[in-house]
């Protein structure tokens, strides 16, 4: 049943990843092609590098796993390429959908002609399709919800064919994943059986396949499995309960736990059902998940997961540097999460904004090398000389992965950038992220174009110029670190939820402070402890090895955090004196006055650069006085 | 074939878990029944809680495993308790061999009738015995060497077996062991096929059966485990090499990585093999490996394995408290490592036997509860109140894990103590443990009793008194914490090798320095930066959240690594004052002065006693100015 209301304002849908329909969104997201990034910028350049390199090199590399589609129509014999590499496929695919969206190519219609044929070809008449379980006659159909990621993989598929909807017109992969959909429902809808998946991600899908389709059965679906999730459906084994996130009801579960690529989807699910259900309780429990993550658990370049084991969540304050799994997923996951709470209004935009921020600019910027074919799937904050290569987590680059989530999910969230620049809300553009764009504005707030001339992160200064309109109520973001702005040259302090508003009609200049800072963790986060780290702007920074003297070891390195930090034109590095502590004998002994260190100069670089040097010993956080 | 020389030594074997015969041992121990510990002393208390309670606790809860050997004979259609459940009887059996040698009990005789006979009807005559395999009709024999453990389970048996030969005279299981070793040595022994086991343990077990039987082949097998060992013989797929040292030749492995019970019983093995050949190469591979063990990646509380995650050692200095798997299995494989390093006498025996009080002081103390019938497996250095219970590592302490290796394990150790307290060196007695007992000295050395009289390590006065001997030369060990030691009330340094020397007519009292002292770790340990502990003599100290005042958060106390600690008469615990720090906002952020923290006075307690108020927060490493 299709609802009216909802199908009326589907048909204006905005080519965005997420364009909620419902009353609880306060703020509107625009067209994906209405904000142009320019490639001098860093968000630009990645988006072009993206486009340029990334998505073929993905489309190079689904051969395994396209292999497999051709397995189950008896074409192929190749092995099983993983559980998740579907979605490797259709995550590609999305990338492709937005950067149609985005620029328009045509560069890989003949590859979506043919991949999606493929695809159409495997799916059964039900609607099924996993290849996963298809190509192996030992496995039945929603028989492992644990482990056979049906529903994990339907939610991927959902999002490539809505965006290939929204941003080409092209339906036939959305009308592929409504089939399946479509059995999900009449075998898991309500009143049906009781079942969610082992790996979140439906969820945020169903919503997206509600919005675009105006079908509210599927909103119904993504808030059922919402509901279900925490009642001990799942057989959890030896992974336990919280990997799963199936220890407690959604509703109640306030602290982040367990896998932590699922959780944050879980999180963005569950935000994606408050934007249309406008639901408090839910938001309620996603406040407490939003400050869970983020006021407890998140790296400093914007990472997730601090274990190893499980992928996972650790305690509060559990952020070791070395042991950080800080999956790119994960993040990729977090940006989703931030940015459907981030349109809920319901607090200020400000922290959500700040964290996609730190994101993109360290954790997912250093996720992939400047040639962009080459990428972390886990991204530490600290390697030590001896520090073996582990699965996913090698010391350095890799061109693919074994389980290859992550250098699609990049491609299609690098893709999608220009979506969280901005929003509207109350009348007001608000400027989210501040990047070389161009922006047009919406007729209903009067239309024009704003040109945002800047070259930050590298310098503060954002020039803002509004032609073919003849005023713009505008909120601008003022960055947590930069407690005042210089609004054409005049210190303003922004309003208490951390946006300067101002009415533009022709040109102004705002300023940032972006000198580079010393900063510490909270006195619980024991890893973190007896050390500071260096940050400008939103950028983080790192001292790799490669860049000290030969006899100096990067762990020996001690830093005064009151040191000055110097920066040297048309470079992004950053020089300071520090200490070198003599080598000393023995684990553990009564605290002693050590040798004098003697002095060196030490040059830091911004973490999303490292490693480009060879998989040396590299450190975000530095042993400070 | 027997070589004699060692068949005339082996018929005058003493009865000690590891007996060498080849001219590398410059130490020889004592027989576990001349080395009488005390009740009344920790060592002595551990022993007989060990043999009042633990080993029925163990045989109390081997009824899954034994019925498993009686699945093989379809008796039961029991589930398999797991591929090791063979060895947790083998251990236990082991346990109460030493608990016969050391007073002659006869209480578990029955057991071992029945017990032993199970196992005999199970052995099929091939000599094959792993019940892992046998029960299930899917399994071939030595067909997945990495993961069934068969070579581990037949090790755990031989030294079941020694150990019951030599201290009861009883060889039935003896005959069993040899059987199945002597199938091993057929099918993978010189000039067969080349093979190793997953799991290390079968290179120690057979030197003593080398050392017990006279065979010579049980010494070359184990020899060839060892040198076939890093030559890539094993299907280590995603585990990775390292976890089971087969990623680089024993000889040449100079880092323990991987799985840590598995590199130090490795270690034990090599070292022994080394006991019997002599061969240099082996002994400074052994020298590397616990260099890199003891100096760089053991915990404070004697106990290793810094990653979850394989189960595994971490990096250099990779130490964090709260993630510590510190497994009681490798604490104990460690012991074996050190005994055997201090028997070749190479280096100072001092290291070794400070490194094993450590260890039985604390984490293995730590590893079982006042009852002895509760454990940890896993024994972390710090417990945040948010931390969840995960598999083997649960807040509290156990009666019984899926996978039990570490309770019998424990009680197979704790009933050998004795053999780890003495040895007879160039014509020396030397006191390594120091504990109250009562000590035989070998006639070589001029006969008679020593008595050793001591609280330690509650007191530091050791009063040590000769009956019916004119004289022994004593070479007494002065621990690192203790720069001096009191000779009848003289201060004296001990000789370059920690142990101070004299010869014992009649009576002496030495006495150590044992005042509560606060310890710091390595500058690289990144984990215990701007952390303190408190230690006094061997005995680690934390603090626990049950003894702070309600208002008080454990990890919001900040302590003054120069403050007093004072010792209260009759008590373990020590006090001290400390700080509380003000609750926080933010994960990270600038520099700043803090609120004024307010004071409190913090207790302290011995870890080895923590958890038995609850699984409450803990912390060994107190933040520290």
């Amino acid at each position: 049943m299709t609802d009216p209301l909802v199908a009326a304002t589907a048909t204006d849908q905005i080519r965005t990843p997420a364009a909620p329909v419902g009353a609880a969104a306060r703020h509107r997201p625009l067209d994906l092609r209405s904000v142009r990034l320019h490639p001098a910028g860093p968000l630009g350049a990645m988006q072009e590098r993206n486009a340029a390199a990334t998505i073929a090199h993905c489309i190079e590399h689904l051969g395994p796993a396209l292999d497999h589609f051709r397995r189950v129509l008896g074409e192929s014999d190749a092995e099983n390429p993983g559980f998740v590499a579907d979605t490797d496929v259709y995550k590609t695919i999305e990338a492709a959908a937005w950067e149609i969206a985005r620029t328009g190519t045509t560069a890989w219609d003949a590859w979506l002609d043919e991949t999606i044929g493929l695809i159409a070809r495997v799916q059964e008449p039900s609607g099924y399709l996993v290849t996963w379980v298809q190509a192996d006659p030992a496995k039945e159909r929603f028989a492992d919800l644990e482990g056979a990621h049906e529903m994990y993989a339907l939610g991927h598929l959902i999002q490539a064919a809505v965006a290939l909807d929204r941003a080409a017109g092209r339906g036939d992969l959305l009308a592929i994943a409504r089939a399946f959909a479509d059995l999900v429902d009449r075998e898991f809808g309500p009143g049906r059986k009781d079942g969610i998946c082992g790996h979140p991600e439906i969820e945020t899908a169903l919503v997206e396949l509600y919005r675009h389709t105006g079908e509210r059965r599927y909103l119904d679906l993504a808030a059922r499995m919402i509901d279900l999730r925490g009642r001990g459906l799942l057989k959890t084994g030896h992974l336990g309960a919280e990997y799963f996130q199936d220890h407690a009801p959604v509703r109640e579960a306030r602290s982040a736990v367990g896998h932590a690529v699922r959780q944050l989807y879980l999180n963005a699910g569950a935000a994606d059902v408050y934007l249309e259900t406008g639901e408090r309780a839910l938001l309620e429990a996603m406040h407490a998940q939003w400050d869970s993550v983020h006021e407890r658990k998140m790296y400093l370049t914007g990472a997730f997961g601090a274990r190893h084991q499980g992928e996972a969540f650790g305690d509060d304050y559990e952020l070791p540097s070395d042991r950080a799994y800080a999956e790119t997923c994960a993040t990729i996951a977090d940006v989703h999460f931030n940015w459907r709470m981030l349109l809920a209004g319901d607090r200020s935009a400000a922290g959500y904004a700040e964290a996609i921020e730190r994101e993109l600019h360290n954790a997912l910027a250093a996720a992939v090398d400047a040639t962009g074919t080459r990428f972390f799937y886990a991204s530490p904050l600290h390697l030590r000389p001896d520090r073996l290569s582990e699965g996913h987590a090698p010391r350095e680059r890799q061109s693919w992965y074994s389980c290859a989530c992550c250098p699609p999910n990049l491609a299609r969230l690098t893709a999608q950038l220009g979506s969280y620049v901005a929003t509207v809300a109350d009348g007001e553009l608000a400027l989210h992220l501040y990047a070389d764009a161009e922006i047009d504005v919406p007729d209903s707030l009067g239309g024009g174009t704003l040109r945002v001339d800047t070259a930050y992160p590298a310098d503060g200064r954002v020039r803002l110029r509004l032609t073919g309109s003849e005023g713009l109520d505008l909120a601008l973001r003022v960055p947590s670190w930069s407690p005042t702005a210089l609004l054409d040259g005049t210190a303003t302090a922004p309003d208490d939820d951390g946006y300067l508003r101002l009415r533009l009609t022709a040109e102004t200049t705002l300023s940032f402070d972006l000198a580079p800072r010393w900063t510490r963790a909270h006195h619980r986060a024991d890893a973190l402890r007896g050390s500071a780290a260096i940050e400008r702007g939103p950028v983080v920074y790192c001292v790799e090895q490669v860049d000290l003297p030969a006899d100096v070891a990067l762990d020996d390195v001690l830093v005064d955090a009151g040191a000055p930090l110097d920066e040297h034109d048309g470079s992004p590095h950053l020089t300071f004196p520090a200490a070198v502590r003599p080598s000393a004998p023995g684990l553990y002994g009564p605290p002693r006055n050590p040798d004098a260190p003697r002095p060196v100069t030490v040059t830091a670089v911004p973490f999303a650069q490292w490693g480009n040097r060879g998989g040396d010993a590299m450190r975000v956080w530095l042993p400070a006085v």
